[in-house]
């Protein structure tokens, strides 16, 4: 339980497999993002026909509401949502940094306001390991601080350390419910270190140090930096990164994937297809199409001729559009069903590239036609 | 084309099939109501999951956004909205004639102004007709007056004197678009006359005398007046209807379909379950369940432990809170989907109990459970 076999590489791409207690995840994988327990506008059904294995959910939007005892009572997060393949729960870090409202940290928790009802709760490392513990997702992560993009050396500094100490804490308690039991949940690490690659560097080694993990994420960036930084981090710190299934969180748009890719990222978590979707944004593999442009008024053409998923097969951008202009529901979720079907098959594409062991020239291929460069 | 056949009676109540150039329709029968081409937030693929065979959309509304033009550009009503069951068109009289703005009524048809762009527009008998005929759907109906439940009898006379003048012209275009050619689509007349039984009664004769149909409507009533206004009426008028495919215009609720089918008639749409399901109500076998009532919060058991739809078999009535306290699109849906099939296996409910010739009994029986009436 929790391997993760590599089968192929080409260059720092790898294709692998990672065994959860719900299922095997091919990779690289594209996770979608149902931050209260719904992939907003798709079913579970819907997910499956996309090709979707893992689904992230997320431990501070659940804990808030609808609170993960009632989570519990309805038979835990995989039978509340009707989702039976494998489940990723965020520890809610994210969340109490980012969202709105104010906020109190020392080095308990954080202490942060509801955004449902404005109550004032408290997230330790401790207590975000047992809600997701009870929530039982099949991978759970550690609570951490995380510090906007631009954050100076010892703002950066100060979180990861924070993060280092807290992992450690959110590790005993994980050790303590699993009560040497193991199979039921794994919790992977959070590799903070913001812009600055020897805190990362210094990071991953006191990571490795602080125990035997099953997977590596990596945190804090697309938070605001230039992507060029993100790249760069990556490329720096793949050759030091330790054999395991490495999660570059909050990644991505269709771009940043292959990029990530490239440098060696197996999983990814972005709500960019649902909240694209729902703006009337679609991918394809000319690059996004808004579809409330009036130049597919009377476009009979589907979305995207090479794509296999109901939206594309079924209908036309001129209905499509016209679903965006008289505000109907079935808008929103075709249009997400399609930029996650997208990037499942994004990945499937990936996968396949590095087994021929000819990630470059794909990649280059897949460039020159989604961002519309001039050459390879 | 076009038949209707009768296979079974049970006092009023009637069961048979009507062929239509996109398959057979088993009455009683719910339609769906797709008012602008879409079903709320049901897909062509959950509608064929509640069994639906026969769907409405709505001239009107279609003309305004997107263009009936726009539409065949797209392959007509059809191919445009994925559904490739029949489909029936209401004729626009009942909106320009209840829809908020301004409007201006002669003999020739109504000035209305467009709810979308505010710009102004036309209909007549012979243009809905001609849109009709564009969107392409099996059943047109006839360009109507429609008046308050409560007008008084020369109003209601206006009206349905106006309504009959309309049909003549509505059924000369329609002969002439169809240029000899049968099968593509045929028209109904609406029988109008408020809530005066002679005045129906007249009109019946007259509707008779214009032309050899092959359906009815029946409209103007559950426009306001009270429900045994409407139900009296469909008793008064039930021994003179001709052997036509009955069609109650914008009913309804599940209770009215069961007083209207044992009154002898035949089809139904109605914009409730999905209107009711969006607002996180549901029709159940024991009478409607506000989803977002506290009492659901951590309720294990289905929306309705009787019911085969994907709601019922995947979810739990605390999930389904869940999704409608945290503003998830997919809550809207699964109610939707759920009350759809539920007046769809109401109606399926209905010709079985014809078929053993036990309506009385089956309705009362039905009443109790679903209305808690103390006796039969």
């Amino acid at each position: 339980m929790f391997d993760f076999v590599i089968h192929a590489t080409s260059g720092p791409a790898r294709t692998g497999t990672l065994t959860l207690p719900h299922g095997t995840v091919d990779t690289p994988v594209f996770m979608p993002v149902g931050t209260q327990g719904s992939v907003r506008a798709l079913s579970p059904n819907d997910l499956r026909a996309t090709g979707a294995t893992l689904v992230l959910a997320n431990t501070y939007h659940l804990h808030v509401r609808p609170g993960e005892q009632v989570v519990a009572k309805l038979g835990a997060l995989h039978r509340f949502m009707g989702w039976d393949r494998p489940l990723l729960t965020d520890s809610g870090g994210f969340q109490v940094f980012s969202l709105e409202g104010s906020r109190r940290l020392d080095e308990d928790g954080v202490e942060f306001q509801s955004h449902v009802d404005g109550g004032r709760r408290t997230l330790t490392p401790e207590r975000a390991t047992e809600i997701q513990w009870t929530l039982g997702a099949d991978i759970a992560m550690a609570f951490d601080h995380v510090v906007p993009g631009g954050a100076d050396e010892a703002t950066a500094r100060d979180a990861m350390e924070r993060t280092l100490r807290w992992l450690g804490r959110c590790a005993r308690k994980h050790a303590e419910l699993a009560d040497g039991r193991a199979g039921g949940q794994t919790l992977w690490p959070i590799l903070q270190g913001g812009a600055h690659v020897q805190l990362r560097t210094e990071g991953l080694r006191r990571i490795s140090d602080l125990g035997a993990w099953t997977g590596l994420a990596i945190g804090g960036l697309s938070v605001g930096e230039p992507k060029a930084v993100m790249y760069e981090m990556l490329e720096r710190l793949e050759p030091k990164l330790p054999a395991l299934p490495r999660y570059l969180m909050g990644v991505g748009f269709p771009e940043d994937l292959v990029a990530a890719v490239e440098r060696g990222v197996d999983l990814f978590d972005c709500v960019a297809p649902t909240r694209n979707g729902r703006n009337g944004s679609a991918f394809t593999p000319d690059g996004p199409v808004n579809i409330r442009n009036a130049e597919h008024r009377e476009d009979a053409r589907p979305l995207d001729a090479t794509c296999d998923c109901e939206t594309c097969t079924t209908f036309s951008r001129g209905y499509l559009r016209h679903l965006f202009m008289a505000e109907e529901l079935l808008g929103l979720r075709l249009l997400s069903l399609h930029n996650v079907r997208y990037l499942i098959r994004l990945a499937e594409a990936m996968r396949a590239a590095i087994r021929r062991n000819a990630f470059g020239p794909w990649a280059a291929e897949w460039r020159r036609r989604y961002l519309h460069t001039g050459s390879a």
